[in-house]
């Protein structure tokens, strides 16, 4: 029904990496325009694509999703689809690592989660996080992207980059509440 | 925020793992509402339970998730949250095991998908395969739990009766659309 991703070079660089991720991302929400659906198959197509990449074999990414502003209240995200164990349910804005993307709508790049103001433990492996926000063109928040690491210093500005032209793409590419 | 399930005896029988998974669904549905999250973390507690038992170190587990009676089309199952590779987003009531489900709201327990009749191949590494609608108490399909297995013959009556008992649970949990 869908193109099934089919670049799985390993020893791609990261931004070769983003640069397919993002194909994959526009032909899987091509005529779709569900949320729920759309970020289900993003968070699977980052995941995989992630632990596919020679350079994460020693820093292996252990959850993949979103977290998204809590309709009923906007100062609230809430968990959305993601690969991975079991992850919190609800993170305050300003608490943590998802809470400063989504308070200053900004991506955060934290090579040590330890040092990271106000962390929240979900789960005691991860190590490094990348948090880009999902913003609106009106600039309302709608939620983020959060990746985590077992390593430190698991993403850099390469990520950065490539998840926010994914971020880009997930933004236009469904309806929102 | 949020217990980790803490048993994880590979050698529970499916009577036993499912007899904890419903504890630990009650646990992460509990103070939650939104389908979303909910879906999200029961994904995760069947995926990584199903793996963590030496029943199914043969018969691995590929995919666990959840696709939604579309709310604009109620003829329609979109994709919702799941754990394993990138899915097929859209399945007609009446196609597939899916769609069999979502017709007759009863549960699907298919030894061999490849012997059903307009079996969808989301993923060809599948080849055995159990669907549990979720059904509203007015008889409205608000959805389906399938979960696929590289074997042949990976769920049997114990897999139907835990089941169905989750989905009860996430039935009542969830304020849906």
């Amino acid at each position: 029904m869908h193109p099934t991703p089919s670049v799985t070079n390993p020893n791609r660089t990261k931004k070769e990496f983003y640069d397919d991720l993002l194909d994959e991302v526009k032909a899987f929400v091509d005529g779709q325009r569900f949320w729920v659906t759309n970020l289900a198959n993003v968070a699977a197509l980052i995941y995989h694509g992630l632990h596919s990449l020679e350079e994460h074999r020693n820093k292996p990414v252990n959850w993949a999703g979103f977290y998204v502003t809590d309709p009923t209240n906007d100062q609230k995200l809430i968990l959305g689809p993601f690969q991975g164990k079991v992850a919190c349910t609800e993170i305050l804005f300003g608490k943590g690592v998802c809470g400063a993307a989504a308070v200053s709508q900004e991506t955060q790049v934290v090579k040590n989660v330890h040092e990271f103001p106000s962390h929240i433990a979900c789960d005691s492996a991860s190590n490094s996080e990348i948090v880009v926000p999902l913003v609106l063109p009106s600039g309302k928040l709608i939620g983020v992207i959060d990746i985590d690491c077992e390593e430190l210093e698991g993403f850099n500005d390469d990520d950065k980059v490539g998840l926010e032209a994914v971020a880009k793409v997930i933004i236009d590419s469904c309806d929102w509440w």
